[in-house]
């Protein structure tokens, strides 16, 4: 296997052929995922970074690795100093660094299916000051260079039940047709994967975590609509499930689609679809909308199948979590866990109920130390023995036919200090405060942030990221368009006010730099609150997720009456809830965990 | 003088002597302020709108009137709905609204010096659907027609101390030219009349309420500056102020001189210049980098000298509100007062203190329904007699030499009711729960928003403004970049991170339409935070203003006793500070008012 020196060099050797002095590697696809299939990722190929955020630049003398604070540390391990400049986002931006750093009329070439096309303005004017010129490059130079870069996934597109979507497909375009009427339009693109499995009820296999299929699509004014797929993926019950209003294409034949709508208003989603998209609705003629399409809002908001889906995928994985957190306290004191362990172990509980499709993303299993990397990835190098004294944390969720969890609990092993057990109490002030929020229609998440930060404000402390994201109903585990972050948070989208539908994460926490970690995440969904006296709507929060917070780390001395009162309600659910669901041995477990607070 | 009528059919023919279809009319000067010269009210001349917000479109057959949410009542008494069609932003935007009413092919007019860039080009993109044009209309088609409209103000430009302003200009201007070096530019283009009064520490008497004059500037990367201003307002004295590094030249020679900076990197603010300033830029061949120029935030965080002058100003200013509020309340309940002949008197007391220069913004006076309208204007015509059971509100400040303020008082005439109180209450815990905040360096005003409205929202109410503005060192009472507002709140600038030195308004509000309005307004001012134990620098609140708070129309039941010690501490505060000042039978009003609230 070649080194990532080598490979480094190799794509230099590469530009050289395409007349080329720079390249861009993001990590993405071209539906700008946020989890991508093997194929894609070129980042992790080309620099050896496995985090799921950065870009990498290659210019003749030297080379940068762009992430965000999240991965200040990740970076330094993963990726080496001697060919690579670590350069942080926001401060220094990809574009920023090139108009400092290319070469005065320099060809800096770039892939445009795997950017925005308001990067490549971006990126475009920075090096115009220099006098260098940005490149799109549609045969990627990596791709020429990486010889075992695995094929596209060939697993197959499956129908998803309208009974678990709550709707037809049918219906769903039928919405998007007449939303498309009332913007005089006659077309929407559509790139983004869950966007598509949202729209025609299918699922797929082709994302880590997220079970969708590689697609594009086309939905048009009159509720028809041209799907591009790999014609291998179809099965004849996915054909019959799609029906004769679904026009089925190579996914390969997209790009000239895109090139036939000569004369027609075509919406498409800046931010969904890449550069590649707009460059060749220009070029074929088209007149492009350029607005956020009308399935992001449509999808965020679940209907009554989708929750009650929801609901009952959430008792499965508490049953789960349950079982693992029994297993965790009994087993980690002994000496013998590790990160790696207890994340199989934990698989291996969800596995158990029978229903599990995938994780929704890989967990975080991180003891001690590592518990304060907010978005530690264990590996075989990274993994730590779990040992007494330690915090353990663990963010980790399952993916099921009816709905996708998302959840994170902290265990101490053996006797937490007492400055543990403050700062978990403060971030469960934080979460409580949250989770009894009520708001009026028209907030923003952006609003609620401090609610969740004010108990560590108090104290001189924080968390250095968001405290919400949405989360799809058996689709993706990050979703847009809402979000409860401060407004300027990479990864934006808090101006989206909030609904009744949303599901949302709440998850505030803290981190102690070598150290610990505490992160308390339940997922929470937006419901209309019935306020006497009210003047107006109102929203509020119905937590959906039940498993016992971990009462050794709670000091009740640092809750007020009301605090006290709604953890001891919830540990009163949990226990209603998913004790029926259990043995008598972890039954007797969850109800010690679930006494009152006292 | 001519009707509203007729000054809609000139304006209608003169724009068919322009060869023009239409032609868009918002509220603002060639300086994007706030607030306009008697030249620039052009809005007001030609529909009768009074508000501080709107615009006007005029087309052949039809005329619409833009104004958002805090004029909906406002617009429909004072514009005729005869002739003029009220449409509400930010719902329909006015490019929004060109493109569905504009004829086929229009030429639509727009004055490029009223408009910003990011303007025009979304009507442009707007019009061009309908095959309609934007046309850039220098010669305003309104002054063409309005024969009374009254010149620019004559009133000189006056130097304003360094001992005031704490800093010199020359020291200013050596830190724009650093600024400029590190962005590599070459001049800075200064539009906003206070950014210019700032960087030159001059003042002046064109605009309502700002003590600022009608000029523009470039800023050099040597430091010296070209100020461009009628010669007739240049005394002597701010000549030799002005000193030999600032080239000075009439403002009509602005224009051309954009044009004369060919080769040069020229920064110019998309939010605080007009599309005209950067069409000059272009056209003479300059390089414009589109950002915001370096004034904005320096002017915002205020120096030792800025802070001494505010607190010398606030506890002025404070003298002259106890003695309006002892005065209306005796007075009120006599049946004799009015809102006008109420801040007639407000007037009367701060001129009392012998060093007002001005308001800061017409007074806000507004009894019982009225105080439910947020930002009411009172005129002879609205002018209501001040009565028995309501609420009296006023919102009022004072510019004078060392500081600007800005405070909001309710005043209950006889008992008010006890909703009342428990509105008055909900708004006051908001108030203290904002004032009290601690928030790490890097928190942004739209995060702390729901701590100040999380009381009402718990019994459904709310309010339909922002909570918190920037505030200027005796300039303008509403400045930027810094905001506690919701992220999609009109007026934008919520995503600044505070800082401290930063001077803001905390003034949460409660309005029952038809009834009564409540408003609690301080000015705060961010201040470094000690915190034991803290694991990163947090910021706080110091309130400036020492005005008492009504008590009678607090609950204390609904007080928690946090709550209860804020405010008592707050009026022992404005005791001891405002006491001294006042003779004995003001201080003996003022001790009663200042007992604690037990």
């Amino acid at each position: 296997m070649s080194t990532h020196a080598d490979r480094l060099a190799a794509l230099r050797e590469q530009l050289a052929r395409q007349s080329l002095d720079g390249f861009v590697v993001p990590l993405t696809d071209e539906h700008l995922s946020e989890y991508v299939g093997a194929y894609a990722q070129r980042l992790a190929w080309l620099t050896g970074f496995e985090g799921s955020a950065g870009t990498a630049v290659v210019l003749p003398a030297e080379a940068a690795i762009f992430t965000d604070g999240r991965y200040t540390i990740q970076v330094r391990e993963q990726v080496s100093a001697d060919h690579w400049a670590y350069v942080g986002v926001p401060a220094t931006s990809v574009s920023g660094w090139l108009a400092e750093h290319a070469p005065e009329g320099a060809r800096i070439g770039y892939d445009p299916w795997l950017h925005t096309r308001a990067w490549v303005e971006e990126a475009r004017r920075a090096l115009a000051a220099k006098g260098a010129e940005l490149v799109a490059i549609p045969a990627n130079p990596i791709d020429a260079v990486w010889a075992e870069q695995p094929s596209p996934s060939p697993a197959p597109m499956s129908a998803y039940s309208d009974a678990l979507a709550g709707r037809s497909s049918a219906d769903k375009r039928g919405e998007i047709a007449q939303w498309l009427e009332d913007k005089r339009a006659d077309a929407v693109v559509l790139s983004a994967l869950d966007a598509i499995a949202w729209v025609f009820n299918v699922r797929g296999g082709d994302v880590e975590s997220t079970p969708v299929a590689l697609a594009y699509a086309i939905v048009h004014a009159d509720a028809t609509a041209d799907l591009f797929v790999a014609e291998s993926k179809l099965t004849d019950e996915v054909r019959r499930h799609l029906g004769n209003a679904v026009r089925l294409h190579d996914r390969a034949a997209f790009g000239d689609a895109l090139g036939n709508l000569a004369g027609k208003r075509v919406v498409a989603d800046p931010a969904g679809s890449v550069a590649a998209v707009f460059d060749a609705l220009d070029a074929g003629g088209a007149t492009v909308v350029a607005m956020r399409d009308p399935v992001t809002l449509a999808k965020a908001i679940k209907n009554a199948a989708e929750i009650a889906g929801h609901d009952a995928a959430q008792l499965r994985d508490a049953g789960a979590m349950v079982r693992f957190l029994k297993w965790i306290e009994s087993e980690a004191p002994k000496g013998d866990q590790t990160e790696l362990s207890a994340a199989a172990k934990l698989r291996e509980f969800r596995e158990g109920t029978g229903a599990l499709q995938d994780v929704s993303f890989s967990s975080i299993s991180a003891t001690g130390p590592h518990g304060a990397i907010p978005h530690y990835h264990v590996t075989e190098e990274s993994n730590l023995p779990i040992e007494r004294g330690q915090l353990f944390l663990i963010d980790s969720g399952g993916q099921y036919l009816d709905g996708t969890t998302d959840i994170t609990r902290v265990v101490p092993v053996g006797d937490p200090t007492a400055e543990m057990r403050d700062r978990f109490t403060r971030v469960l002030k934080g979460h409580i405060a949250l989770a009894v929020a009520i708001f009026p229609e028209g907030t923003v998440g952006a609003q609620l942030d401090s609610l969740a930060r004010r108990p560590l404000w108090e104290a001189g402390l924080d968390y250095a990221h968001g405290t919400g994201h949405g989360v799809g109903a058996y689709l993706s585990v990050h979703e847009g368009p809402q979000r409860i972050a401060a407004p300027n948070y990479p990864g934006g989208g808090p101006a989206e006010p909030l609904k009744a539908g949303m599901i949302l994460s709440n998850e505030p926490g803290y981190y102690k730099a070598g150290d610990y970690g505490i992160r308390i995440e339940n997922l929470i969904l937006i419901e209309p609150r019935e306020v006497p006296g009210a003047d107006r709507a109102m929203l509020g929060f119905r937590t959906l997720t039940f498993v016992p917070i971990e009462r050794d780390l709670i000091e009740p001395a640092l809750l007020t009456p009301e605090e006290r009162g709604w953890l001891d309600t919830y540990h009163f659910e949990v226990l209603a809830k998913v004790g029926p669901t259990l043995d008598a041995e972890h039954r007797a477990w969850l109800e010690a965990k679930c006494a009152p607070i006292g």
